[in-house]
């Protein structure tokens, strides 16, 4: 099964960008009358019959819609600092987009090495492999912010409604962590469950980030005792996520 | 915390290659009297004092030793097909160790299209991932064997000693699938359980590979609904073991 990505669907029809028809049109060699699959990007597969099969901007008629192809149970939000190497942080967004998530942020934290950080490559991975993974909805990869303020701008979610945890190296005795296994098995476990996890760079969090992280009610957690790098550590906490919601 | 690899530990002494010296002493710049920290590779960190401080090969005195340094609760064989692309089985191998793996087999199975397979890089990788996470024991990369030779090599062990599982992605009315997480859940989970996960490859294992696998008291598994890449699928199952041991 191959998936197209639709930059617009209006009423009947689905249009393709050029890069997306070249590979439709050109690559594959799809003609008008060929039935193919198109995904919108936020959560609906259609199955059309293409009616404009020109490889700069093709167009197809919906004959089919299906919602929700290929989610999740979760509405997992993953911030993560970009490693300095983007290779590895590239690659966690591959696997995390293959697992299931729903956006990426990517945060510059007091202990960063990499302080700016350019999204359209990571971008392009988490088309490409929410296409090959077969889903529709695209994870987002908002722009980059500090923790601080990513903090600060959790705060108007209502935290009953959200889980939200923070993944740190260091030891605080008035905040002990705990394994994030252990505090997603006392989760009700609603559908749609919003969860929002924190990575932290290669020098891991300051101490007045984790502050502000439990001021904010985000809960301190580990990710067991292994010496994790920091795409494996996020890739970890997806994983931890998508495992646990098989257990529902 | 910086780890060097010994190739030899004799009676009060540790030994390093050229390689590992190289690094010790060129690069790190040690020398004799230094107090560095040096692994085995079979599960033991070694305090030592550095005696000879050749870049050809170095040789330290063993002041102090921890076993199971790094160590998992369990002990798990992964038999994974590589896949086409080299560099994603050797992203494998490197999150596996990070994670906490004993043993890595690459399978040839009827569908692989990758039909050789040479271990020295992999090793190499399984070695530096070693060091990097902070373990003192380096997974065992084996050598290729053919799925169904490596079924049959497994019918000696104990079935109520160790844990078997295959994870494919079709149905079997006779043999339904279960997740991971239920199967590990199930577990009495002893301290050094014994699991062994076999991952097929990009086209998936045959029906005859899978009804072999059975008959050999495999317990046939899904990994969730997501459609996962070979690596990604390997390192899944992987993050299973380890996020359940975190509930032991």
């Amino acid at each position: 099964m191959e998936l197209f990505y639709a930059y617009e669907v209006s009423g009947r029809y689905c249009r393709l960008d050029a890069e997306e028809s070249g590979h439709c049109v050109r690559v594959l060699r799809h003609r008008s009358g060929d039935e193919i699959d198109i995904i919108d990007g936020v959560g609906t597969l259609y199955h059309c019959r293409l009616t404009l099969d020109s490889p700069k901007g093709a167009e197809a008629e919906i004959l089919e819609a299906q919602e929700g192809f290929g989610s999740h149970p979760y509405h997992l939000t993953v911030g993560c600092c970009p490693t300095k190497n983007n290779e590895r942080f590239e690659w966690f967004v591959e696997k995390a987009t293959e697992l299931g998530v729903d956006r990426i942020v990517p945060l510059i934290g007091d202990h960063s090495e990499r302080k700016v950080y350019k999204t359209e490559r990571a971008s392009r991975i988490a088309l490409s492999a929410t296409k090959q993974s077969l889903k529709a909805r695209i994870p987002e990869i908002a722009e980059p912010v500090s923790v601080k303020d990513f903090i600060k701008s959790c705060h108007s979610e209502r935290s009953e409604e959200s889980l939200r945890l923070i993944a740190y190296c260091f030891e605080d005795e008035e905040a002990p962590r705990r394994s994030i296994m252990e505090v997603l098995k006392e989760m009700p476990g609603r559908p749609g469950q919003n969860i929002t996890v924190l990575i932290g760079p290669e020098g891991d969090f300051s101490p007045e980030e984790a502050r502000l992280a439990l001021e904010s009610g985000y809960i301190p957690i580990h990710l067991g005792p292994s010496r994790l790098r920091t795409e494996t550590a996020a890739v970890t906490a997806v994983e931890a996520v998508y495992l646990w919601s098989l257990t529902l």
